[in-house]
């Protein structure tokens, strides 16, 4: 894996890798020890060059969804709780933000799928909770989740370093002159499909969409129909970037649990729509790439699609259909 | 070309064409002749089977946007018109339905880009005009162009065979019982940057999503660039087609006009978001493919985004910007 200068404004670093569940085959199977090679790859990561890092969905965990049993929700926790404490302490000790994605215990019987966005110093400075909520067979996730509030205020990165600056930086300052910083908009998984999660949040001011992701092959279905889907969850994403003139990262886990095999397939896609790095579908993986507000402001100025929206047009939208 | 078999429940066929500027390098050089060849392509796309037939945009004039020039607004036309007149009566004598793109003169000084849906008796059932209407450099249609109302219901087409019926079809009348028809949702070209289009569009019952187009590569930008924008033009419209369980066709033209090298690359998506049927960059051609309402209701029980769409948060998609 090559090194990324820290010249670039910022550079984001995916950690993709499996949660295992058979502790006779791996030596991590159990959250804690999950956890803690996550947290392991971070520590990679950070040496590597990333300023941000963005976990996979539910990161430390098993897929629990996989059927509904009561008992599984013990394995959520609060925020603050074990496992903030150890990425805020991590995070302070590379001197990295991280997005983690977690099952969150947030009051009694009400539980959330929940990106919490950590700051170098070690705070926790803004959560999201999964908006859309999916379900069907081997995702049943409207049992466990609690469907989230709307996108909040993107969370503000002070990752950009402060000897970037000049020609470059000049559109990105007209765009937004109030913070120097960049903006990581958080999404989860199903809100993917949704292009209107990817335009809110592209309108609060993000730079970045996050989709922290558990998504994979069911045991049973044709391989060129996986294939489809596979294809489909990169494209959809890909244009959201296109739509929106903004980065996407997806970060998605690996191996096998029961009878779902995870793709992986973590990729970073410019505002273009480009990948512009792209993990295995198979292996654990840091995957890094920059982030340049500067090509933003540049794709923006080319296909200015924000420009030339019908908002006097859109208001059906907030119907389920138009009859 | 093969032909498909009209057992089918519809089969739409797109014409791509070029438009040709010059008389001394091609015998269609003038809309009148351009028009023509475009129903002699007709006559041939019936004959191989297609019950519905799809122009590109502006489908028998030169794209005359590539400047601001008052009196290229002679190239208009009222609707009904000479141009709806000769397709009305295409339409009626080849016995199939004809969507095509045309320069509307609405009123004095109101001009549109204007879809125009006729049905096999040849009458005029539907108009749909440009919503999203763009502007740089050799794309001047501001200039031209009265933005369109919000989309109207989509055109009802007659042209599912009656004998169709059975079990590949209980699912689609569970659906919609009210018709046997399908329905085509009119949309044009830069309509197809935006989610919001397809999603309005789709909600008001549309099986299939238009989209003429004229779109192609610009004199002097990078050959990378060139091929980035084709690859999201398709990408684009291929994220409609799955983030709406949808069909979309697409139909370009194709030559050079000037500083404009059409890419043509016409081409009809299922609801999955696979490409069924892609034509040439470079060449004139007729492209078929089936649609089946059945595989709509089977792609939309798979992965049910009209379903968990969070219509309680989308309301500030109406604001251009979220501050």
């Amino acid at each position: 894996m090559p090194s990324i200068p820290k010249t670039s404004p910022a550079t984001i670093g995916l950690i993709q890798h499996a949660c295992p569940i058979d502790a006779s085959a791996s030596p991590n199977a159990s959250p804690e020890k999950t956890r803690n090679h996550a947290i392991d790859m971070m520590r990679d990561a950070a040496n590597q060059g990333a300023t941000t890092i963005i976990t996979q969905e539910l990161f430390h965990l098993p897929y629990f969804c996989r059927r509904e049993d009561d008992s599984l929700f013990d394995l959520a926790e609060t925020i603050p709780g074990p496992t903030t404490d150890a990425l805020c302490t991590t995070a302070k000790k590379l001197n990295v933000e991280i997005s983690a994605s977690l099952f969150e215990k947030r009051a009694t019987g009400v539980y959330h799928n929940t990106t919490v966005f950590i700051n170098p110093t070690g705070k926790i400075v803004g959560t999201y909770r999964k908006m859309h909520i999916p379900d069907d067979p081997s995702f049943y996730e409207k049992f466990y989740f609690t469907p989230g509030d709307p996108p909040t205020p993107p969370h503000v990165s002070p990752g950009v370093p402060d000897n970037h600056s000049g020609t470059d930086r000049a559109g990105w300052q007209n765009f937004n002159s109030s913070t120097s910083a960049l903006k990581f908009g958080p999404l989860i998984c199903w809100d993917q499909w949704f292009p209107e999660a990817a335009r809110l949040t592209a309108m609060r001011g993000a730079d970045v969409l996050l989709y922290p992701t558990a998504i994979g092959y069911l045991d049973g279905e044709p391989a060129d129909e996986q294939q489809r889907q596979r294809d489909a969850w990169i494209t959809m994403q890909r244009s959201h970037a296109i739509a929106n003139g903004i980065y996407v990262a997806a970060c998605n886990r690996v191996g096998r649990e029961g009878e779902l095999q995870f793709w992986g397939s973590s990729f970073i896609a410019d505002p273009g729509g480009t990948i512009i790095a792209q993990a295995s579908q198979t292996d654990e993986q840091i995957l890094l790439a920059p982030i340049d507000p500067a090509r933003i402001e540049a794709t923006r100025r080319m296909w200015p699609f924000l420009r030339d929206r019908r908002i006097d047009a859109y208001s059906d939208l907030t119907k389920r259909l138009i009859d």
